[in-house]
């Protein structure tokens, strides 16, 4: 018998994985979660039947949220998550030597206990003595912050279900309170092809409260399209202005200073979003 | 009922889409031909069970096989097409003003039928005055042709069946012969995810032939892991150094000159194949 699991990624279209075996499945206080071992991109976390990261390809991801801000901060030390409970954005942020504390708040426990036994290359990280984790909602964590942060990173799912909010106006403003007076925050904003609406929206939002906004785009293969995008919300500095001097040796597999300035290089339909 | 098609790109990794209906199969003296009326995609183009082209990401493809060389060229007056008998790239290669003739030899007539009758916006320009249309083996027309193009792109399929000599050093050097002394050719050249083997050996062959060998990528998501690669081979001229004042306006969906330099930054895992 072969098994394979097939994710409609609109009602019409969709990937499909073959899978050697399911490692873990459970209805969490907040979310069907799947983790899949497949022959293809190894394991696989699925978070209400959609793919958030795989052993193969997660370095895209995990590298692009994290190093595109943090190289623009000229010295980030204080580095909020919110989600990313699979933990592959706090190993590429623990990469900064600048960076003295990273705070982890993930909504669901059940994430992170099943990425630390599934994708212990990714999650390994959790338990530096620089990162903070905290099993809460980051919607309130935001709230509370006032002028915390250097950098923000929003590291969530879809908005529907547990992430609805952190795709609304409020939230953006409550980054904004949060941040440091130089501080910038990114958040993954889904792919072009379907849901340019929603890129649209978010650009218009950020827009209305971030002196410098900007969209960037990264190839995820296990993701719709294959082209993922990112907005960056920052009160002044700018990512495009980044310095030569500012970009460090660091091991990265997709990341490099000519894909940080490349990444904001947008497609024209994609462009069209964002004027 | 439902209707999906569904394409093995690895043999453990897919994509499946919503069909409402078969529009044509057929095996031709060449390959296995099927149009597909998708849902997701609108009409597509399937040859040997690999998705050719569809009405709504065709644009990715084939403004970016036309553009970057012949924006390349400073005066591209003779081009010719091997193999895309859809007829995408000749559309996009007469929006040059400069371009007096363009010659598209595809060895599969039935491509071009089909295409004709069922992707009209995409083989609409085939009959364009400037157009020359051979039903030919391109591995021969390449042969017998002698500094006779500026620019020859090729637009083939995976070097399996028709198109397997396409992809080999013998070819790159008959491509070569058959350029002008400043001439440039590029060719598809699948994708990083699953073929790295491939991308790294036909850069290395055609380095070995042109003094200036590229690579560049574009998002196409019917395509095996949504990032595909281009490979460029110049006798002088190169894509990375074209002037400002050499982009004229056109109308284009994605391709820009900012999208022509940064298509050239590598993820590193990618750059990695080139060195």
């Amino acid at each position: 018998m072969e098994l394979w699991y097939t994710e409609k990624q609109t009602k019409d279209f969709g990937i499909t994985a073959k899978v050697k075996r399911s490692l873990h499945s459970e209805k969490t206080d907040y979310q069907q979660l799947d983790m899949l071992e497949t022959d293809e991109w190894g394991n696989m976390l699925v978070l209400d039947g959609m793919v958030m990261t795989t052993q193969k390809d997660e370095f895209v991801y995990h590298e692009m949220v994290a190093h595109v801000p943090l190289f623009t901060h000229p010295n980030p030390k204080h580095v909020l998550v919110v989600g990313g409970g699979d933990g592959g954005v706090i190993r590429e942020v623990l990469k900064h030597k600048q960076v003295e504390t990273a705070t982890l708040v993930e909504i669901d426990g059940k994430v992170i206990e099943y990425s630390k036994q599934y994708l212990p290359e990714i999650a390994g990280d959790l338990d530096d003595p620089r990162v903070t984790v905290k099993v809460a909602d980051g919607f309130m964590h935001i709230a509370e912050s006032k002028r915390a942060y250097d950098v923000i990173m929003v590291d969530s799912t879809e908005p529907v279900g547990p992430a609805a909010n952190l795709f609304t106006k409020g939230f953006y403003s409550g980054i904004s309170k949060a941040l440091k007076d130089d501080g910038i925050f990114v958040a993954q904003t889904d792919n072009p092809w379907f849901k340019a609406d929603l890129i649209q929206q978010v650009y218009k939002d950020v827009q209305e409260i971030f002196p410098v906004t900007r969209l960037y785009t990264a190839n995820i293969p296990t993701y719709p399209s294959g082209l993922w995008t990112f907005t960056i919300g920052s009160k002044i500095h700018d990512p495009l202005k980044v310095k030569d001097q500012r970009f460090t040796e660091m091991e990265t597999k997709y990341y490099t200073k000519d894909i940080h300035f490349a990444s904001f290089a947008l497609p024209k339909f994609v462009k069209d979003l964002t004027e």
